[in-house]
């Protein structure tokens, strides 16, 4: 094979092999199931270094454009063409297809997409839902999922038990035990994220129609779940002792609800916690009225003044509770590992189910987070975050200070994410929200998380950990520019 | 601090320091907080290297006993003591808990389980769903892990797109492309194997009390999540060409089925092929009775011999068909990628779902396989297997003849995983069960992949791919033996 080599050119001599035989195959020239040179023969031709060859042979492979057979040759892959375009033309589709685009509710993307679109050299985003994947240690992690694998082999790929691997979920209780949830092993279930654990507990615990009583407002993501599964959603106000509990036996006696949602700690948009006079009241409630609570702890530890309450779980007299939270917010979103703590029959329903959903999580992963993961570790990784996170809460209280009118509301969160604010009465977020994005800031608007989709129109949630002190002042101060900028909405 | 070291000892000095810190710390005479002394001065004390004593902190630190705090020194931690017994005390759930138990039905596990317990010095399993994943290059996807994250860093461990790695689905619309299903990558969506994506197809698909049409029998997890989720559930019987479709009208018609479910490839647990003029008059009767088809390609390019017939969804004129397939079956089940290609408004509705459901599958294993999974490599690891598991079924038909009685009835299966097999009508699968696994073999009994869950009594599955040659002939003489043993069921 004669393949022309410019010795002077820029182009290294690897990649002007790859060009070439790339040429040859995309034409045709060099058709399917040829067998090209061996290596050395082609290296020999050529003039050139036999690893030169292999690294053209390998970035076509690499490409799909051919593939090694052991010990017989590389060969020419047929091209297949990949459609160019999507294939959702709506002239030939089924009937029943058109019934389901109703389904699909508004994501929560909207305000990081359209920050996106903006195209502001330096976009700031308080819209986000988790912490700052940045201050985790990838390289360390390379290095357990390294140790892992070498340890475990091919056990580190397989099918792992049903419940989740069982020393990540002891380890799990040794940090809950350390949080004064006492629990056994055998009592956690490990899930995709805390995503899959409300959706677990919620497809056992609720069928469609069925009411489901949540804080209003709360996690929007939850509540796009409660409404795709067709569930019945009523509300409950929260004040800054979080849930107001004092109504709660008016709406149990009223709406007979199947379950109980709430995040307790640094609630999700508030950033209020539950006072521990309330979590009380709200176990022998629950116990009273026999509803199941789903206990949503998130991001119950990242706490940076103040005292611990106890979870609701700790309080449980047994089996009243089912307790989930997950390591994505603070470690790794991409990690997708959360937990589930219950006892009682729903324990095995909640394995079904899970089995039926998805059968088991990545074992490799799981197996990376209990190597990682000690108690010791975990605190440490806690006490960081911890004054991180802090720091750049007071970053933005700071901020908002400085470069917001000081016609806006809100409390100083003692922990978690999220400050919740509450703009001048005459501005809607949502309007706010391009005229922000093109200052280059992005916020979540607050009507998303309430159960009717409008109210909180004057509110926003600005996620303070998720960016370095030095964005926080900055995008406040946009956001104060944005403000400035926006015409009070029309009565 | 003095620890006593004996030198002569068979124990490693960093295990004795290790061993005396442990009881020091549990037996309350190192209480939470102590300061340990710092590696060096102790490794001087004591007289050892300093890594002995390092070695012997990280032991410690990762059973959680103590902790570094960076640039300050190992600390003691409280030990939390874990619950001993799990909680699933009866006397305290409340009533709600009480209804939950009738919806768990029992898991496939069974076989497996029950070998387990027989206490064989040398079980083989032919009841497993998978195939064999010792095949499985777990160094070089070490390797490859490794490259990635090295490559990516953070982004490795991110929350991805929603629509899983572009670059996977790229790839993965290559390989299809080569096995003629023409799709673009914005129609796939990657699933948690493909479990989830039968689970999100019937959950966008079917309320409770819809009807779902199947092979009777199918696969067992499916038949086990259409009940949960409370779907009725109609059979259709199959012959050594699969699907009877001329019995499908008549059945549309009678019962209105809300999604047609079909394994046309390698059928699970038959094994048997939808002949080609069946799949073409499938395509036209869902069509005309507006019905869409899930098609569960699991295996489908697990062929030993004969010619691929087209997959339902390259018939599909466009929208009828929602297709699913995994790598999980022939590369490795814990890698837990499966994917779905759909065109039209359910692709939205399958991703809105995902998202609820578990947010996003693990972008590390997602970058990780789109590294390794090029077209050529799939091509060669294919063929590989192929080639193995072909002289696995081979020996395991062998072994059949050879050791099973002449009135066991079953036909050769041209690819995929599994012998179906029917043993003499007076035998009881059930019954056979526990007395092969006396004799060290365990198998799959037939009754559970029928939809009423008592036919196919004397129906057996049998997996070829997942046991070496050398097991398969011990395993098969084992049935024969205990085929001796039981005695005929009584009429």
């Amino acid at each position: 094979m004669r393949i022309p080599l410019d010795h002077k050119s820029n182009i290294p001599l690897y990649q002007q092999i790859e060009d070439h035989l790339r040429k040859s195959i995309l034409s045709g020239n060099l058709p399917a199931d040829t067998r090209l040179p061996a290596s050395r023969q082609l290296a020999s031709d050529l003039g050139v270094n036999r690893t030169t060859v292999e690294n053209a042979y390998s970035a076509l492979e690499a490409e799909g454009l051919v593939f090694s057979k052991m010990g017989s040759g590389t060969y020419v892959l047929p091209v297949y063409p990949i459609p160019s375009i999507p294939k959702n033309n709506s002239d030939v589709l089924p009937l029943w297809q058109m019934n389901l685009q109703k389904n699909v509710f508004a994501t929560s993307d909207t305000a990081e997409d359209m920050l996106q679109a903006s195209g502001h050299p330096h976009p700031i985003n308080f819209a986000s839902g988790i912490s700052d994947a940045r201050q985790f240690p990838v390289e360390e992690f390379r290095k357990v999922i390294q140790s892992v694998m070498r340890r475990d082999q091919i056990d580190a790929l397989e099918y792992g038990e049903r419940r989740g691997y069982a020393p990540l979920r002891e380890g799990i209780a040794r940090i809950l035990a350390s949080q004064g949830l006492q629990t056994h092993p055998e009592n956690i279930l490990i899930t995709a994220g805390s995503q899959q654990a409300i959706f677990l507990a919620s497809q056992v615990l609720l069928k469609p129609n069925d009411i489901v009583l949540v804080e209003d407002p709360t996690y929007s993501a939850a509540l796009d779940l409660f409404r795709t599964l067709g569930f019945q959603i009523v509300g409950i106000p929260v004040d800054s002792q979080g849930m107001q509990v004092e109504k709660l036996e008016t709406l149990l006696q009223q709406y007979h609800p199947k379950l109980i949602y709430t995040i307790p700690n640094f609630h999700n948009p508030t950033g209020t916690c539950l006072s521990s006079a309330r979590r009380r009241e709200l176990i022998l409630l629950a116990g009273k009225y026999n509803v199941p609570i789903l206990e949503d702890d998130f991001v119950g530890d990242l706490r940076y003044e103040g005292h611990t309450q106890p979870s609701l779980k700790s309080l449980d007299p047994g089996g009243q509770v089912v307790y989930i939270s997950t390591f994505s917010k603070m470690l790794m979103p991409g990690l997708r590992v959360g937990f589930i703590v219950a006892d009682g029959p729903v324990y095995d329903s909640l394995l079904n189910f899970k089995r039926l959903s998805d059968l088991a999580t990545s074992t490799l992963i799981q197996r990376s987070l209990d190597a990682y993961m000690t108690v010791g570790r975990y605190q440490t990784y806690l006490h960081r975050s911890n004054q991180i996170f802090r720091a750049r809460r007071d970053a933005m209280v700071n901020a908002i200070k400085k470069y917001l009118p000081r016609s806006v509301n809100y409390e100083v969160p003692k922990g978690g994410l999220f400050i919740w604010l509450q703009v001048p009465k005459s501005i809607s977020a949502n309007e706010l929200l391009p005229i922000a994005c093109k200052e280059g800031v992005a916020f979540s608007p607050g009507n998303a998380f309430f159960i009717d989709g409008i109210s909180g129109e004057d509110w926003i949630r600005l996620n303070f950990a998720s960016q370095p002190v030095e964005d926080i002042e900055e995008g406040i101060k946009r956001l104060g520019a944005a403000l400035k900028k926006i015409k009070p909405k029309k009565k």
